[in-house]
């Protein structure tokens, strides 16, 4: 069974290890939002595409949740010191992950390419692909005024009131040749539990990319477990846009997309609501603590999706 | 004594040390080449306004003789596993210096602002100004093309016999605001030995700088002892270029903007030959091995510079 991933990133990157330790290698792809993505002192940096590759090669920091298990903070420590721009907290190895993709970039490789290149470097096995080679940038406009997506989730830790979500350059994106391919070729389509809004939407808006779901078995795994987001601003961004916290505000969005939807058992409750969208329903322990607990939620998004 | 160091790398940072060491800080000014900037992975790197800062600030490797002394390589040794661009060593702390520079330059800053920033920030005490904060780039034709400079030093070691420097963007780079008031100021020029073709004559091309200079007492340090380049491809561009591999080369090259010129004793022969073209001259031990070594040339150029 092939299988395409769409991800952001940690809940992303957990949903994939899960895929990956179930399926072989040549049938997993991972298609990952680039919304995030910025630029800062000059590096092009993907939080979503690294945080991906890091986990599929054994190499994430599970304590902090990002960047690299064991690395060093020598560079970042050293740009404090000098009263340089440090409220991005980067780590030397993570740095070398940057400079690398920014040295191949520069060159004139797409970022297909470069991911390409950093996985098989790092030993990540199923295929990663970033959503698109194009600009596209995500913003949230706050109370505070228009934040560059980083700006938002790092600098300032969410607190903004969101207003909404604006795409920069949306228009002009385009997904990437690999990923409409592996789309079309793909018997089935799995939606991590990652923020619907900012890591699942800008994949989704891409031209082309709703229509090739739309007619694959799809399911799609909540983020939203008992009221709360399990990571991040998903459960402040639905309550800040009038949208329901829980699951059944996640499923409302993907309607029309997918068949199945896969939420967490302490919301049980809630099945009837979402059946009643008129999709089918599996409850789960949807909270990847541990390795087993990954491949365990893989199993569980497989075994439904090969029903549908 | 109000001075003015004209400076390029290593040599330019050696005798600006000594200067420092003789001088108040407010009275030091070195002038530095940025002909030989480049954008490496996306980070701006100013190889001649580092070596001049990190050795004010005593900061530098003297065993290297580039980068600070005691980095450490995480960073470039991770990028290197990733199959990324490592030809261009560059130690952890290092780059820290250039996210900082690359990031307050990317919010508008000057690289004049930004250099004050970082020189402060070091603890370097004498004024270590720019050339310019337009773009200027030197290339060197090559029997095997047009090289960027760093192209031709670092990737290709200087291998590649010279045909001729060409400055890209001469034509619309100026100097400072701050470096054409320094000139004005000063009381009296020092060129420190350091190449005359590619960390010199870029200073000396700008619009201005050399009528500034003609009207001073002003003293040139040869880079060139013993027929050969104290450091560098001072001796081999020389001969390439068809001139005399000696101080009378260089002396030669200064004529009309210098009035004095310190050679090395071993070069006491040709005192008579740089005599005939109309210069004051003086012997001195110049290799500068200690930072007895630095302050002694430093003491032996103003000295001299006062007599004229």
């Amino acid at each position: 069974m092939k299988v395409v991933c769409l991800a952001g990133g940690v809940g992303g990157a957990k949903l994939a290890f899960g895929l990956m330790r179930v399926l072989p290698p040549e049938d997993l792809t991972v298609v990952v939002n680039t919304g995030d993505d910025f630029t800062h002192f000059g590096l092009r940096i993907c939080p979503d595409l690294d945080t991906v590759t890091y986990t599929l090669a054994g190499l994430d920091n599970r304590e902090t949740g990002w960047g690299l298990t064991g690395d060093s903070f020598t560079v970042l420590d050293t740009v404090a010191k000098l009263d340089g721009p440090a409220w991005f907290r980067l780590g030397d190895r993570d740095i070398a992950t940057h400079l690398t993709r920014t040295g191949l970039l520069r060159q004139g490789k797409r970022l297909t390419d470069v991911t390409a290149h950093l996985t098989r470097a790092m030993g990540a096995g199923p295929t990663v692909l970033p959503m698109t080679d194009d600009p596209f940038a995500t913003h949230v406009i706050t109370e505070e005024g228009d934040l560059e997506f980083q700006d938002y989730f790092v600098r300032r830790r969410c607190e903004p009131r969101v207003e909404r979500i604006v795409f920069a350059s949306a228009e002009t994106a385009k997904p990437t040749t690999e990923v409409l391919k592996a789309l079309a070729a793909a018997d089935a389509i799995i939606f991590a539990p990652s923020n619907p809004f900012v890591s699942i939407e800008p994949i989704l808006i891409l031209p082309g990319v709703r229509d090739l779901i739309a007619a694959k078995p799809a399911v799609a795994v909540s983020p939203i477990v008992g009221g709360q987001a399990i990571k991040g601003p998903a459960a402040k961004m639905l309550l800040e846009l009038g949208l329901d916290v829980s699951p059944v505000g996640v499923a409302a969005r993907y309607q029309g997309l997918i068949t199945g939807f896969v939420m967490d058992e302490v919301d049980a409750a809630l099945v009837a609501t979402v059946e009643a969208l008129g999709l089918q329903v599996r409850t789960s322990q949807s909270i990847m603590r541990t390795d087993a607990d990954r491949e365990s939620l893989a199993r569980v998004c497989l075994d439904f999706v090969s029903t549908l």
